[in-house]
């Protein structure tokens, strides 16, 4: 029932190192000496490893120009980052419990450098480091290279088609469930156990919010019960082959009233303008802007209280970020959410979302599930 | 087949009200002005919440001697923030996509200010107040508060004895089924299964070492197939009523050799000794040196790779750390464990662990299965 018929091929040594030189050149670009990495999303995709757990503990990547990429890991996690896809193209140093980390993390930078640092760094890493190195600048590397990662390559691309794909189908499939007299808590198992059964590794978030709880773009989804009438918001997403999937869909229990109709066609029509708007070159801020036109030109300017979009790609929210103020052009390659919504406190709230990618003219939907308003039993 | 007959009363916003009142107290004792608590077990022990994900968007609590604690968060988050427990505790403001959330921080902090923050706040946050504070010092809160949750109340010792005794449970139960012949992730699904049987709401981590994986500390569970004669490392843990469980023990499958049968005595007259150390007083690194001794004085001081214990709380891994250089005194309440073990590098690993909770004169163990070398079908 996996909806992929071939894992994509993996990602070897000679992957990672290629995107740790791609990065130190950008970083030199904008005046770095280096760039330091802790765990999270930025490593996993620079190196392929991940921790067990994000601790106390410090781990760091430091990549410099002319030097080999070091990894700095307590010494009890020094086999499992040696086993590290990426590890062939690292140097492994270690510190031992008891020692100073930070004094460890002093071999390996520079006194007076300039660093992009990864915005999930613990601030405590961030304040031993500027302790012992207090001629050193940190800057987070979501200010100076938030496109660090924005812009996928066709290993991305293909695992993100395929992570879209799953997304889809679990939406194909959920709408044929029963809906009305069941808890919201029920109808996210079900999608969290259809997103596994198309082949996710991981699963993240299933948003089900009926009626009143869809006004909370964030509820997940709780134990009320959904009635005939319910709008309902259906949100989901995980990761597959180590991609992130993001797709919603509201949907109506039976007949919606009128007003659910015509709520949904605005999100709807803003969520297609904001897709047609999609071409290199044009500023993430024009996609939100096209996007929350439509939306305050219907009269619900002040019911639309998020951003338009965010990126994608071995996490769900990473930059581009379609929002006011990122004045970042669009590239091919480049992948994102265009997710517009409607929030009528206490009453019902309305999105749809698809995952796009940006053409060499224009962009391509990861999701195809039908927009129009579908109702369900 | 839960191990809790009744659930603890749960927290109130009185409780929170008075656990913020406490730390703002030990905030202004060593100099603070104030504390910046970002999403994570700071935030969760202080206010009971914990938004659906930590992400880029800031979520931060700020206590200030004289002032109501106010929790800055995303506006499309509100609506959950506002649903915490211990939300009537706070005044809640909030920040639009689109806008500087540091500006918005900077109308709650002083512009001179020496404030303590959370360990793991987004390093990106921290470089944000820095740039809208540059006059104001920020310092991990590890390090100038760092038995802030430390000492546990009544409240969260009833959490912890449920905790450790559905872990207990939990290995009682697993020593029973077979281990020779599986695979080391089948018994970890047994292990996961079994604490959320026996109460758990989460699972943290499943350990299964068999044989040479039992030599990696962190190793978790793997494709290994259990073979007869392995010593295998059991090491997991999870929350139950939001409080931490995690015990180690090191089991045999059938007969284990003589090198096996020492290594697992020195390691248990290591944990004997570092248990019976404990009581009010008594440094943390001095726990550290007690197991220490034992494994050093029988010749395995280099193949213990790693400190003797931890905190244990709202999360598994917090202060007080039994290692070398915490220099901070025990105190009733405190709760931690002691988990000597020696790593044999290509040929297996021993590690036995109990959480200790410190007495009025001494310690009491939350773990309380045998400590003795069980031989595992």
């Amino acid at each position: 029932m996996s909806a992929a018929v071939e894992p994509p091929r993996a990602f070897t040594a000679e992957d990672y190192a290629s995107r740790m030189a791609r990065v130190v050149d950008q970083a030199v670009e904008v005046g770095l000496d280096g760039v330091v990495v802790a765990p999270g999303p930025d490593l996993v995709w620079l190196t392929g490893y991940q921790p067990t757990a994000i601790t106390e503990r410090l781990t760091m990547l430091v990549l410099a120009p002319g030097a080999t990429p070091t990894l700095l890991v307590p010494v009890l996690e020094r086999p499992d980052a040696e086993a590290a896809v990426g590890a062939p193209a690292l140097t492994v140093r270690d510190w031992t419990d008891g020692t100073d980390p930070y004094a460890a993390a002093f071999e390996i930078l520079r006194t007076e450098g300039q660093y992009g640092m990864s915005d999930a760094t613990w601030a405590a890493h961030l304040l031993g480091l500027q302790r012992v190195l207090p001629g050193s600048v940190f800057r987070a590397l979501g200010e100076c290279l938030p496109m660090l990662r924005a812009v996928k390559g066709p290993d991305e691309l293909e695992r993100l088609v395929a992570a879209g794909a799953a997304a889809d189908a679990t939406y194909e499939a959920i709408v044929g469930l029963p809906f009305a007299g069941r808890l919201e808590t029920e109808v996210a198992a079900d999608l969290a156990r259809l997103l596994r059964e198309h082949g996710h590794e991981q699963v993240d978030f299933t948003v089900v919010g009926s009626g009143p709880n869809g006004a909370n773009p964030h509820h997940e989804a709780g134990d009320r019960r959904i009635e005939p009438g319910d709008a309902v918001v259906l949100d989901f997403g995980g990761l597959m082959y180590g991609y992130g999937s993001d797709t919603t869909r509201t949907v109506s229990v039976g007949e919606p009233t009128q007003e659910v109709r015509d709520v949904h066609d605005i999100v709807r029509h803003a969520q297609q303008a904001a897709f047609e708007a999609v071409r290199p070159g044009v500023s993430c801020q024009e996609i939100d802007r096209v996007a929350r036109a439509v939306i305050t030109e219907a009269g619900y300017g002040e019911q639309f209280i998020h951003r338009t979009g965010h990126g994608i790609g071995v996490t769900t929210h990473e930059p581009p970020y379609l929002v006011e103020g990122e004045q970042q052009a669009l590239r091919p390659g480049m992948c994102f959410s265009i997710e517009p919504g409607i929030y009528l406190g206490g009453r019902f709230g309305v999105r749809i979302e698809d995952i796009v990618v940006v053409t060499e003219d224009g962009g391509r939907r990861l999701n195809n599930t039908d927009h129009r308003l579908h109702l369900v039993g």
